[in-house]
């Protein structure tokens, strides 16, 4: 390798190891800190994040990667060099367009935003929340504005999370999503209560919970020498490297598939991890390269495989193994039916797979909204009311329930929502390319023979890490760009079959 | 604050937090990381440690120290700030003396001697491990002679743990020992066996001893706000910080004893770092001062304590309710009999509290001979087999249970071994002023109030943390210099009571 690409990778292989260090941190906090040590984590938190930007913006990094530059293809899709250089000039553009004193105070403002957020949704008072909401949708601006060259300021903001994404797509396919799923939903809600959720609920102890969420896991490709699963009051995965796999689930005494399909959904995160080309470690390539493309890989897991008919007629018997007093007489139907019963609700990460969508489609409307300054963050309450009402048909009785819900613009993270429903049409279309691809592949998934689909992705998605964008990637695998139609035809197949719908 | 003063502290805030995520990554290590982590976290640890020191000896930190100076007493020995100013001096002048070179050939010398040492105690094969401590010893050698001006080149490597100590010193304290240990324990293995350990051992569920060691935790001062417990194969303490402090215990189903004593050890050195004031963290200040003084603190609660008979009298019920089936006759004699009998072994970290100290002065004299050139690497084994059977009249049967048996010097880890003995009398000569200021505190410790205790050790050690040099925090704690006559007044009493010996 040319020595100016070493000295380069050199450079950024030790930023690597802060930034994962700087993930264990967060992933102690969350899992293992004893609650005093909040304050203590936060400084050590903000001086590693400051050092972390100090290295990777410093002028020393941009000289080296002019002279690795030199020494690449830059068009070279495919060889690491060209990639670590173009991917990471790419990071440092946008990097550097940030002033520190900018990044200081939004990171200020997130943590006091969390904090009044939090107390606000304790108190169902919105009143009380909307001077932090204000502070951080002011900074949210001010950085969108750091990126004049953007043809909508959403665009910078949703970037951060889907590198090459842009509002105009998101809105144009959201709204195909939207066109599609409401008469859906509400065909589906006319049918009335033909599913039944109760088959799964009873009280099961928790221990027993963890054996079978162990046993799940390790069948479905995780092992103990590199992988961990712990609780997490809001879970998550972590990836520290492919060989430190962490993921996490919560655990419900009265509903078994809470802690089961949430484990399912991190397993499809860690695996994405975990099956990064191991040369790409250590360095900025060696990791997912979006939130939307790791969501696909979640709810590819979670939903399309786990609530799958074949994957139920697999996973049945060992839910009767693991509590035989009450699913013994389990069958595979009935598991299938009662994980994946619809009923419009109020709470997103309650939702069930199909009307989930639509409480992004509202959050991305009305974000899109606050932008553009068509919406005061004092409406938000009214406006998310009556974007319940119209989507859903459902009431909101109050603001913990509506718009005080969710963490995220609290903390200034507008443009993140999108990536929950672009992950989630991505993966029905990857799904049917992997249909095309391995015809057996649902046989092999009522007979645990995950291997194949693991593989599947290993090679099409996971190895390439942050080498491709996620449009280049989606349409390397996939054979075409970004498409909700295999996602609307997947869930009118599923839905139509559960609920015995006319064909659409 | 004068603002030069300021502009010190907050520099070394910053180092001090990235101190403190370096052990947590340690920690995670031992603690909770799969084990195909561990190549990453080796090079995490290599950039942080790296860091860590380039940012402490940078000039920076030295023209920050030099302005700070001038606005502080140096000589006030209770002033925060002058400590500070005197502290990091101290750690700065020693840090910039050696070579980063040599720096980072000891740090991989270590890794691979640990390897090595690993390997060639699984194996019993000395001559394997031989090059790999050669070259440890010879790069220790390096190190000492960084610091010409040492009396002694033992002294730059004992101060590293137990800032201000002298071989000198050290050698003189420990011959006293050595010259009242041995007729003691010759007059203890004389009487036979007097003491039965085996009332506490069988078969003890590992959750039950868990739930009683948690109980005895927090009795002692331990809450679930500030700390953790966890098991490790080699049990030890972090302090990140006051407000979490995380011990580490290791269970073995047919001896409860090992749990709880060793968790009662890790609670002692964990309580240290708790007390440590609060204005000092963030500082290099704000942690113990030594490895000698940590013992202290250690031993003190696990064996001058846990192992007294007022403490035994509180404990047995304890037991009793923990285990109904083993323990429901177990009374305090028997109970403080068994966890006190004497008997020559080999291995230090299983060896009682009588014998322990003579493990340790063979490996200081050993430690001595070879830095002096005195003895060669190799001769080691033969050395150290005559030494144990000199020291306490035993015969080792192979280098595994022998001069292999400790991890310490396969990664240069010299002048260490001292502080567990200094550790262990010096906290039999705190024991003698807490006896002196609190007259009642036995009473306390049978009747579970141990308050009044930590408030003194907090008082008297704690809230100082490295403010004082070791020798000045003894003298200002117990009115005396480091003095072992306590500690053999301590033991002959101690034995000379459950061996019905004649008073010394």
């Amino acid at each position: 390798m040319p020595s100016a690409l070493e000295d380069l990778r050199e450079r950024l292989a030790g930023i690597e190891d802060l930034r994962t260090l700087a993930s264990l941190a967060s992933w102690d906090q969350m899992v293992m800190m004893p609650p005093r040590g909040a304050g203590a984590r936060a400084e050590q938190a903000a001086t590693l994040g400051r050092l972390v930007h100090d290295r990777f913006t410093d002028p020393e990094t941009a000289r080296l990667l002019d002279a690795a530059a030199a020494t690449v293809d830059l068009a070279d899709p495919d060889d690491d060099g060209a990639a670590l250089v173009r991917v990471t000039r790419r990071d440092f553009d946008k990097a550097v367009r940030v002033p520190g004193e900018l990044r200081a105070e939004m990171a200020r403002a997130a943590a006091l935003g969390h904090e009044a957020w939090a107390r606000a949704r304790e108190d169902d008072d919105f009143a009380a929340f909307l001077p932090a909401l204000e502070r951080n949708l002011d900074l949210v601006r001010r950085y969108a504005a750091c990126f004049p060259d953007a043809a909508n300021p959403y665009d910078p903001l949703l970037d951060d999370y889907e590198p090459g994404a842009t509002a105009a797509e998101v809105s144009a396919r959201f709204d195909e999503v939207r066109a599609g799923l409401v008469p859906l939903i509400a065909a589906i809600t006319e049918r009335g209560e033909v599913l039944d959720g109760s088959p799964l609920e009873g009280d099961f102890d928790v221990g027993a919970q963890r054996a079978l969420v162990g046993r799940v896991l390790r069948e479905l490709g995780t092992d103990d020498e590199g992988w961990r699963l712990d609780v997490a009051v809001h879970p998550f995965a972590t990836g520290l490297g492919r060989d430190d796999v962490r993921i996490t689930t919560r655990y419900e005494v009265a509903r078994p598939a809470t802690a089961l399909y949430g484990a399912i959904h991190e397993f499809g995160h860690g695996l994405y991890e975990r099956q990064v080309a191991s040369e790409l470690q250590r360095s900025p390539l060696g990791s997912g390269v979006s939130l939307g493309i790791h969501e696909s890989q979640s709810r590819l897991w979670e939903n399309v495989v786990g609530r799958s008919l074949p994957f139920s007629a697999w996973l049945a018997p060992r839910l009767a193994e693991a509590f035989p007093d009450a699913f013994a007489a389990l069958d595979t139907d009935t598991l299938h039916r009662a994980v994946n019963r619809v009923a419009p609700s109020l709470v997103r990460v309650e939702a069930d797979e199909a009307t989930y969508p639509l409480h992004i489609v509202l959050r991305f409307e009305i974000e899109r909204d606050l932008l553009a300054g068509n919406l005061a963050p004092r409406e938000l309450p009214a406006r998310w009311n009556a974007g319940m009402h119209d989507l859903l048909g459902v009431e909101v009785p109050d603001d913990r329930l509506g718009v005080l819900q969710d963490v995220h613009w609290s903390e200034g993270l507008v443009g993140y929502f999108p990536t929950y429903l672009l992950g989630t049409a991505i993966a029905a279309q990857l799904w049917e390319a992997v249909l095309r691809d391995l015809p057996t592949v649902e046989e092999g998934l009522a007979a645990g023979e995950f291997a194949p689909l693991r593989d599947w992705l290993g090679d099409r998605i996971h190895r390439h890490g942050r080498k491709l964008l996620p449009a280049e990637l989606l349409e390397r695998a996939t054979g075409s760009p970004l498409d909700v139609a295999p996602y609307l035809r997947y869930l009118n197949r599923k839905y139509g079959a559960l609920y015995g719908l006319a064909a659409t």
